[in-house]
C-alpha cells in the first residue's frame, strides 16, 4: 500500500493530528493554495471537554465526534490518511506511516498530548486515563457492568471495589467526572438497580496537590470543592497516588482504598513522533518552538497545541496546554505560512487568554473571565452556551442541545448501554 | 457469584430473552403477582427492523436500543441479569447460566433466531450477518475501513474488491440494506472520497429464489425489484451462493464475484439453549409448541417468537418469524399465565397478520396491508411513521424522527465514525 497524493507544483504541507490546532490550521488554510495532508490514527475530530459525559452516559461518542472528510467533502486539496506515524526523516523531508512515506515540504506536528502515567505500569495496564472518545466509551462500559457484577457478587469485599470509584486527578476532567457520577450515583443508579444500596457507593476525587483546578482563581477552586462536597464527593486533597494493582489503590500517606474502577486523569506528556532530534525537547516531552512555533533546531517544521513549548515573557515554562492555546496558535501559523509564501515578515504569537470554566453538576460550574469570576447557576448557563457553541457540526449541536434539555427535565441520562462493535472477515494490514 | 434473586412466595417466571416477545410478556406480567427473571446477555432490547441504518451510519445504535434497566425501573418484582445461558435442566427446573443456577417454576424461552450459515464454516468466520446491533455497528465501521484502504492500495484488484459489496438474501434485511447503500453510494461517497471512481463500485444483491420479499404480495415483490434496479443496485435472482474464502464469493451457478464486503442475511436458525429433549424440536432449529406456546414434552416450559414452531390451520410449517408474532404471542401467553394462575381456562393463539412493509430508498417503499396493497411515496410515509411508533422509548423517537429529517433534506447521514470502546483493566468473570 501507498500513500497514494499525488504530486503537484503547489507545495505539500502535512500535518500530524487533527485535534484543535491540526482542524483549525486547517480550516484556515484550506481556501489557499497548498496541497494539505492530515494524518490522524481516527477518521474523526473529537471534542475532548465532553469526554466525561460520554463517560456517564449523558451523550453518544457521535455527538462529539465529526468526520473529517465531511468537514474537507469535495475540497480537492485535502488529501486526509487515516494511518499511525512510525517516524519523521527530517534529512529527507519525510514521515513514515503504516501506509507508506509521505513527503512534505512544511510538516506541522499537532500530536498533542496524551496520559502521563510516569513510568508505572501499572497505572499503564489497568486505570482508565480520559483522552479520547474510545477511552471515555470504554469507561462507561465499564462502569454499566460493574453494577451488574455488583448485583451478584456474594463477596461484600468485591462488591465494595465495584460500587466504588477513585479518580485522581483535580484538573477539569476529574472534577467533572467526579460531579457527573455523583450525580449519576443520586439521580439514576437507585432507581435501574433497586437491589443495591447505594449508600455504600463511594466516590474520591484525590488531588496530590492542595487545590483542585489549578489553573483557575482561588475563588473558582474553593466553589468547585464547595461544590463537590454538596454532591457527596469524597474529595481528597494533598493526596498522592503510588500504585494500583487492579483491585486496590495505594496513597503515598499510607492510605489504601479498594476500587475496580480507577480513573487516571493527573497528567499529560506530549506525543512527539520518533525522528526529532532530543535537543529539540523541552519539560513534558514538548517540542521547543520559538514564537512562530518554529521547531528549534529545524527550518520547515512547526508545532502547535499541547505538544508544542513556547516559552514566553509570562509563560516561562510553555501555555497552559489548553484547547484556547491550541486554537490561537493554529490560527497564527496558518496566517504566517500564507505570509511566508507571499514573502512578508511572519507575526509573532500571542496568547490572549479569554478565560475558563469548569462545571460540576446541575447548576453548578465556575467561569473565570479575565476580568470577572462568577459561580453558580449563572457560570453553568455560560458554560453550556460557550461549549454547545465550540462544536463542530449544526447537528452535532441540535443533538447536544436535545440531550441536554431532556437530561435537565427528566434528571435520567438514557444511554446506558453495553454495546461493542462485532468485527469479522478478513482485516487488510 | 451467584444469581442473587430472592425466594419468595409468588410463582417466578424466568424469561430467556428480551427482544420483541420477552420484552412484550415482562411488560404485559409486570403488574401481576410474580415474580419475573429475564436473562439477557445484553442489557438493552434492540429494534430489528432498523439494524441496516445502524449499518449505513444513519443511526446510532443507541438511537434504537433501549436499556431493560430503564423500561423496568424500581419494579421490585422484576429482576434483570445480563449473563449467557449455559444450560435448562427441565428435571430440576433450573436453567444454568454464566453467574450460576436460576431455578424457574414457569420458564419462557423467547432466545430467537440467530444467522444461519447452513454448516458452512467460511461463511461463519468471514461473513457479515445482521442479527445485532454489534454487528450492524461491526458492518458499519469496515465499510468505512475498506474506504480509507482502497484510498492507499495499488493493486487494482484489491481495490474493485473493497468497494464492491454482497449481500445475500432478499429478504427485507437484504432488500433495505443494498438499497441504503445505493444511496450511500450516490450522495456521499462521491464527496467524501474525491480520489475514488465510484462508478467502479457495484452493489450486488444475490436471492436463491426466484423473487425478492417472499412474504409480501407479488406486485410488492416486483415493485422492490423494479425500485432497486432504478437505484443501481445489480440484483441477482435465481442465484445460490456455495461459498467465501474472504475476497471472493463462488456461486452455484460457477460465476465468481470479488469483494471484501459480504453480507449473509440467507437465513436464520433458532437458538434454543441446550438440554431440551431432541423430540422437542422441529424444522429450523425451532421448538415445537402447543396452541398456548407450551413446548411439547413439558408441562411448565413455553417458547415464544422466532424459536417457537405452532404448527396451526394456515400454517402447517409455523408462522412466520417476524416481529408481529412474537408480540401476538407474548400477550395471549402473558394472558395465558394470568388465566393459569387463576384456575381459568386458557385461550389458543390466533395469529392476526397486520401486513408488512419493506423501504428501499426515500420516497420508495412497499406496503401490504390485509386488503391493500400500495408501493412508493405514501407507502414510504407509512412505514417511517409505523417503524417510528414501534420504537421503545420517547426520546428514541424524537432522536430517529430528528436523524430521518436531517437526513432526508441534506441527502448526508452524518454518522460516519470509526469508534471502537477502549477496555482496560481487570476483567471480572
Amino acid at each position: 500500500m501507498q500513500s497514494n497524493i499525488p504530486k503537484v507544483p503547489q507545495k505539500r504541507i502535512v500535518i500530524i493530528g487533527g485535534g484543535f490546532a491540526g482542524l483549525r490550521l486547517l480550516r484556515k488554510l484550506v481556501k489557499h493554495t497548498f496541497q494539505l495532508v492530515l494524518i490522524d490514527k481516527n477518521n474523526y475530530h473529537q471534542f475532548q471537554p465532553l469526554f466525561y459525559q460520554v463517560a456517564t452516559a449523558g451523550l453518544e461518542p457521535s455527538a462529539i465526534s465529526f468526520p473529517y472528510r465531511k468537514i474537507f467533502q469535495s475540497r480537492k486539496n485535502v488529501f486526509i490518511r487515516m494511518t499511525e506515524v512510525v517516524k519523521i526523516d527530517p534529512e529527507v523531508r519525510c514521515v513514515y506511516t503504516g501506509i507508506g512515506q509521505i513527503n512534505y515540504d512544511i510538516l506541522v506536528i499537532a500530536s498533542g498530548a496524551d496520559t502521563n502515567y510516569f513510568g508505572n505500569q501499572n497505572l499503564r495496564a489497568l486505570a482508565y486515563p480520559m483522552k479520547s472518545v474510545s477511552e471515555a466509551l470504554g469507561l462507561r462500559n465499564r462502569l454499566l457492568e460493574n453494577y451488574e457484577n455488583a448485583l451478584i457478587t456474594t463477596d461484600p469485599e468485591e462488591k465494595q471495589g465495584l460500587l466504588n470509584l477513585v479518580i485522581v486527578g483535580g484538573g477539569p476532567t476529574g472534577v467533572e467526572l467526579s460531579g457527573a457520577l455523583a450525580e449519576m450515583k443520586r439521580f439514576i443508579l437507585p432507581k435501574d438497580y433497586p437491589e443495591i444500596d447505594f449508600g455504600a457507593m463511594h466516590i474520591y476525587l484525590l488531588e496530590a496537590s492542595p487545590a483542585l483546578l489549578n489553573g483557575m482563581s482561588r475563588k473558582s477552586s474553593e466553589k468547585a470543592y464547595q461544590y463537590l462536597l454538596k454532591l457527596g464527593v469524597k474529595v481528597w486533597l494533598n493526596s498522592m497516588v503510588r500504585d494500583y494493582d487492579g483491585k486496590t489503590v495505594f496513597l503515598a500517606n499510607g492510605s489504601v482504598l479498594g476500587t475496580r474502577t480507577f480513573v487516571w486523569a493527573a497528567g499529560i506528556t506530549g506525543c512527539a513522533p520518533e525522528g526529532m532530534q532530543a535537543g529539540s525537547f523541552g519539560k513534558g516531552n514538548r517540542l521547543l518552538v520559538d514564537s512562530c512555533n518554529r521547531v528549534s533546531g529545524y527550518e520547515n517544521i512547526y508545532a502547535i497545541g499541547d505538544i508544542a513549548l513556547m516559552q514566553q515573557d509570562g509563560f516561562p515554562n510553555g501555555h497552559p496546554q489548553v484547547a484556547q492555546v491550541a486554537i490561537q496558535q493554529a490560527s497564527n501559523l496558518a496566517e504566517n505560512l500564507v505570509r511566508q509564501h507571499e514573502g512578508k515578515p511572519l507575526k509573532d504569537f500571542r496568547y490572549k487568554d479569554l478565560g475558563s470554566m469548569a462545571t460540576i453538576g446541575r447548576n453548578l460550574a465556575v467561569v473565570d473571565l479575565p476580568f470577572l469570576h462568577f459561580q453558580g447557576i449563572f457560570a453553568w448557563f455560560v458554560w453550556m452556551f460557550v461549549h454547545l457553541m465550540s462544536i463542530v457540526g449544526v447537528k452535532n449541536r441540535l443533538m447536544i442541545f436535545i440531550n441536554w434539555l431532556w437530561n435537565y427535565f427528566t434528571y435520567d441520562q438514557s444511554l446506558r448501554l453495553i454495546i461493542r462493535p462485532k468485527s469479522k472477515g478478513t482485516q487488510i494490514q
